[in-house]
């Protein structure tokens, strides 16, 4: 492997930096028309009727466009389909659009959406989980304000949970995060020939954007190609989201047959698209006197807001991993996707998990202190092996590097010599020590199987350069060098010869969603499936060049072709291997298809093989917390993470970089806050506190490669993980330096001090 | 077949009615360059120096771009590469490309343009294939300003005419002709991240635009991507010459890192693409009694102009199609392509074919005067069936419809009833009738066999419509429509459902030109091949549904599917297939590759199976010539065509229709007049006369199947094939009135008076 494994140069890094890259504001068309979204200052009402005529009259406006004038279905189509692209009737939370004011300049559409009026009919919106879940709550989702709900049942956990040595019940809750990538929503649809759309923008989901603006359009798939912009970010905040502004702009695009641009202002990104999940998880867990858990009790609930977006995948994914990588014979889980009248949640790096690991590690760490084990020894006893039986029942048959992340950030993070009780620390600046352990299944999992397909297309040009088409998406995180570098050494091309460009409709077969750190795993096989057929016509061109008796005696690698008898003989160079591909007219281009490998889930009982292989990580989390002031600073954080095999280990260690600092801003500084009446009230970044480079702790990155033996090249998948279990072992670390336990994230100083819950 | 064989509706018939097509001068880019050529006003010079200084401080002016800025090679890669973007140190024809302009408007570059100038040292041009070729004539290519020459040698030619039992010895001489395609050459240029260029333009083959563009900035070729835009006519006029525009546009968008437009006037157009090539023919052929040739002499001599660009090429079909389809144990062809310094001649529907048969065709009708025989006699007598042996030695083994078109043209046009010696007509208005057969290589043919393979690819889109991408493309000829009729029915899918898109160089492997009347074969196999792949997965899918026990109890047809045994039973939809297929998770995609069936060439003895197959026709042209003042009308033409089967039979009528008139223009008023210097004269519509409606005669096209068992469903490909005897047999049919004999086209009335040559 010449490439796959060694910190080569992204492909992307030299245009990134010098500024040459181009996200969708940077993109114009002629006679392009700009547009502003009109949005409810209200968190729940009835849209009684919109009044467009002050605006319209206003210089450079073209039209002012409602949900009557949406040209196909006026719904987003994920999952349940709740959501307009256009308020209709109702209006479900603060900042939902309403109508899109249409100009020949962004500055005259701003000015006019101002004076477009709406006649809304307050309602009283429900703000929270407790408020909707209660049994009193008006409905505004069905008969139960859910959603989605899933029930996972291992065993007898209610008997078990009787005869328990030890129980433990607690209830935590997690907050908002916004993902607040560098580059906000955007996109240009353009109208082409014959009825056809073309949109470019920021994205995650090229295919499920193509789904939308199908459907907002009324016309046929093929009548509309996606092409993803470079993307400044997503973390999940891309996935559902640009379907919504993609519709929209495309709706404008065909109602006046000209390119329409609609990029958001950061504060309309904050305020409109999707978030985090606020979860509320209630555990009850017994364990013998040895501290190894025996039953399990677990109810999850998560804040979808006012549409359902992806939380009914979202919940699944939470509900399936909320016991953690523990063994325990009986589990009884139980989870619902709630609705109340704020912004839709939808994905986020980590996708329902961060949510239950917080509560999950939490309670882990209290049932050490309870038990006096150390919080090492404890995840020893209950954490995955090879051959232990998840909550749905999977035995873990292979690629299990949970222990090894233990031992190797322990060991790394001197545990041991700093680890201690909080009873034994002294003094105002304390310091503490704390961990959390993880797994993640990769890629879609049984709940969303039938989407877990990737298709690839890779040619090769007749001067050898080779052209590869993704269906998963670059989106920062470093897919296309990663891909490039699996297709290179696949085909035994030179990894400067390889291109991965980033994704269009056109170009490849739908490749379901660029989330669950499948990119990796699902492209890059389905690359090495498209380098599987083109390869032994290389070897042809090869074994004609040099005069072989047959492609089995050709070696190619590395961009040199010899003869395996003869390996410091004659050698042909990728570009003539190409050159002569063409002269005999083998054909250049393949297209790769990979079905992930299989999965399944009981839905009555939540019992199968819920993930195909999961991905392990140890966190430990350093902090000095000073007992006067409550502030505190996380000094270092060790991760090791298993991921199968680093493609790249400079990228690797990027993601958990990247990762541990987003799970540090969810554990010590992010939320969202609205006011009595639903309305959000720090949709800016004066607002809501992001971590810096000042906040940045030392940041330890271990590797640690459990080859899975479907990976490509034994990679796993690993993008989301980092972050995942940030919050609890800072949690734990505080708790560690300050006996104080801190059950609702954001952990802040005034929580520390008890000044506020 | 549900749509092969019916005249289904044309896919860009409506957009192009409605003016909503998109031509390449429709787009726009922000932010962009437009490009204005400064041009060499002397046919032959040397290049001693251009001052720019003037120009650039012209207003809107950005720069002055000229040969020594080229990034990579300044040269068009084409056979030779003698032709540069941009002259240096010699200009050599009138019009040539001197330096680009570069300004933020048109207007603004047009005015700079006219004050760039040039310090050329003027020499004295070559302007006539008897000038070059003349042993005094100085050298401006090689040692003979000969690009290329040919020969083919059957027998002994020699020898068999000294036993002739007639011999008949006569020159031809045939003009230039414009393309006269309604869109000029124009393209845009556009930089894209990383070093990439995209190129939009109009244009026949986009690969050697890839090519071009890739070698003017010196890039790989997964750095340039090439779009087609909607072309608006082609005739072999946007084979080559958008390889200079393009090369010259991405030149400039890459130096200022700017889009760049270059859209030709139409008097640019005229004087600088390339034309038909002129053509010096000199013909002896040896006969029996019953004027069966015995024997065959042909020198075959074209202008190729300035640079070579096709004329190797273009000579190559020319020389092995010289005798017409005649059989003829004794044949020596020669051939030359002569340089001279003006305009670049490249391809033109016919590709060096027309030429030749006005020569052979002119030269059988003389024979079958001399000799007494009906001209239909004598091609009844010495033309191709199957069995017949070619000038090349081939054996015509199939797929040969030459005798029925002659008996069907013949009966059609009612040749007994009109024909006459012309010693028998009189008055001042006399009508005469005249026919030409031929016969056509389809393809690349064995001097081209090495790009004789074409790349589709087909995706099924989970809605069922079906998105094609070929490498050949649409330039107004009906491709989109004949290609989507058959992977239509290869997929058994309907044809509403299924859409071609224009071509773009990422979309599929490199397929070669679109020349040559190959598109429809060789695209049309490479789409079956993708359909073939992706069939079995529709029945898999059709299986399921319908409870099949397998594939094959299933038939789908049309869109739709059942069983074999219950074919009025259940039947699922095209868009259920196509969900069903994406529920089971089965590739949707396929790449198409197909191999043109072989041909072989012995370049020194000229002896091969040229071609796979050829097609045939017969034209039977009626005109009436006013004897007082030599004018004359064609009224009718009658033409009979073998394309082996029509895919589209109104758009087989539609190409003999419009290839018919654009053979009257060169029979009768199409010519480029030059002064004494090589100064084009006459580069514009006012000045270059081409047919109307007003001039077209009454046209009667008729179909001929013979079906190739090779081709997609038959079909062989024949676009070219309705321009190419019309000449002759126009010509023919004004000896048949008048008993005057025109060997020097155009047909003129001062010709016919004998006022001119």
């Amino acid at each position: 492997m010449p490439v796959v494994g060694k910190p080569v140069a992204r492909k992307d890094a030299l245009d990134k930096l010098r500024g040459l890259a181009r996200y969708i504001d940077d993109y114009n068309f002629s006679d392009i028309l700009h547009i502003v979204t009109v949005r409810s200052p209200h968190a729940y009402g009835r849209l009684k009727s919109i009044d467009k005529s002050a605006a319209e009259r206003m210089p450079g406006v073209v039209g002012v466009i409602t949900a009557d004038q949406v040209p196909g279905k006026n719904a987003v189509p994920l999952v349940l389909e709740d959501e307009p692209f256009l308020a209709q009737d109702y209006v479900r939370f603060h900042g939902e659009p309403v109508a899109l004011v249409v100009a020949e300049s962004y500055e005259e559409a701003q000015a006019a959406a101002a004076l477009v009026t709406m006649d809304i009919e307050p309602l009283k919106p429900l703000l929270s989980i407790r408020d909707a879940i209660a049994e009193s709550a008006p409905k505004i989702y069905g008969s139960d304000n859910c959603f989605s709900r899933y029930n996972v049942e291992k065993g007898n956990a209610e008997e078990a949970m009787k005869s328990a040595k030890h129980v433990f019940e607690q209830e935590y809750e997690t907050p908002y995060q916004e993902h607040a990538y560098l580059e906000t929503n955007g996109v240009i649809a353009v109208p082409g020939i014959e009825g056809t759309m073309t949109v470019y923008g920021t994205m995650q989901c090229p295919f499920y954007v193509h789904d939308a603006v199908a459907q907002a359009l009324g016309r046929e798939r093929n009548q509309v190609r996606i092409v993803q912009t470079t993307t400044g970010g997503g973390f999940g905040g891309k996935e559902d989201f640009p379907s919504v502004v993609a519709g929209q702009a495309a709706i404008v695009a065909q109602l006046f047959n000209r390119p329409a641009k609609l990029i958001y202002k950061r504060e309309e990104d904050i305020i409109a698209s999707s978030k985090r999940h606020p979860g509320l998880i209630k555990m009850k867990i017994g364990t013998d006197d040895n501290g190894k858990i025996t039953a399990a009790l677990i109810d999850y609930y998560v804040d979808g807001g006012a549409y359902s977006t992806l939380t009914p995948i979202v919940l699944w994914r939470g509900t399936v991993h909320a016991l953690g990588p523990y063994e325990c014979d009986h589990v009884h889980i139980r989870s619902w996707g709630v609705a109340t009248n704020k912004v839709p949640c939808g994905a986020y790096r980590g996708f329902g998990s961060p949510q239950v690991i917080f509560a999950g590690e939490s309670m882990i760490d209290e049932i050490a202190v309870a038990l006096n084990i150390d919080p090492i020894e404890i995840r020893r006893i209950n954490g995955y092996k090879v051959g232990s039986s998840t909550a749905t029942s999977q035995i873990i048959d292979q690629s299990c590097g949970l222990m090894e992340t233990i031992e190797k950030a322990s060991a790394k993070a001197d545990w041991k010599g700093k680890w201690q009780k909080p009873e034994q620390r002294a003094g105002i600046l304390r310091k503490g020590v704390g961990v959390s352990t993880v797994y993640y299944g990769v890629g879609l999992g049984a709940g969303g199987k039938h989407l877990d397909r990737a298709g690839t297309s890779i040619t090769i040009m007749k001067d050898g350069s080779v052209h590869c088409a993704i269906g998963n998406v670059e989106m920062g995180q470093g897919a296309r060098t990663v891909l490039a570098q699996i297709a290179a050494d696949a085909l035994g091309a030179p990894y400067d010869l390889v291109n991965v460009v980033e994704t269009d409709t056109n170009l490849v077969p739908d490749s379901g969603p660029t989330v669950a750190s499948r990119t990796t795993f699902m492209s890059g096989n389905s690359l090495m499936l498209a380098a599987e057929q083109l390869r032994p016509r290389l070897l042809q061109a090869a074994a004609e060049l040099l005069g072989a008796p047959g492609t089995d005696a050709v070696e190619l690698i590395d961009g040199k072709a010899f003869l395996k008898a003869d390996p410091n003989g004659k050698q042909f160079g990728f570009r003539e291997l190409a050159a002569k591909l063409y002269a005999i007219r083998l054909m250049p281009s393949a297209f790769g298809w990979f079905i992930a490998p299989d999965s399944s889930y009981d839905k009555d009982t939540g019992q199968g093989n819920a993930y195909f292989v999961y991905s392990y990580c140890t966190n430990i989390a350093e902090v000095e917390v000073d007992m006067e002031t409550g502030e505190f600073r996380v000094t270092r954080i060790t991760s090791a993470h298993d991921m199968g095999k680093a493609i790249n280990p400079q990228q690797v260690e990027g993601q958990i970089e990247g990762g541990t600092l987003q799970g540090m801003g969810y554990a010590t500084m992010e939320e969202i806050r609205h006011d009595a009446n639903g309305r959000m009230l720090n949709n800016a970044f004066a607002t809501y506190i992001l971590p810096t480079t000042e906040d940045t702790p030392e940041l330890d990155p271990i590797i640690v490669e459990h080859a899975y033996d479907r990976g490509p090249y034994g990679a796993k998948g690993f993008g989301e993980v980092p972050l995942m279990g940030i919050a609890p072992a800072i949690s734990n670390a505080i708790y560690n330096a300050t006996g104080i336990r801190i059950r609702k994230l954001p952990i802040k100083p005034e929580k520390i001090l008890g000044l506020d819950e």
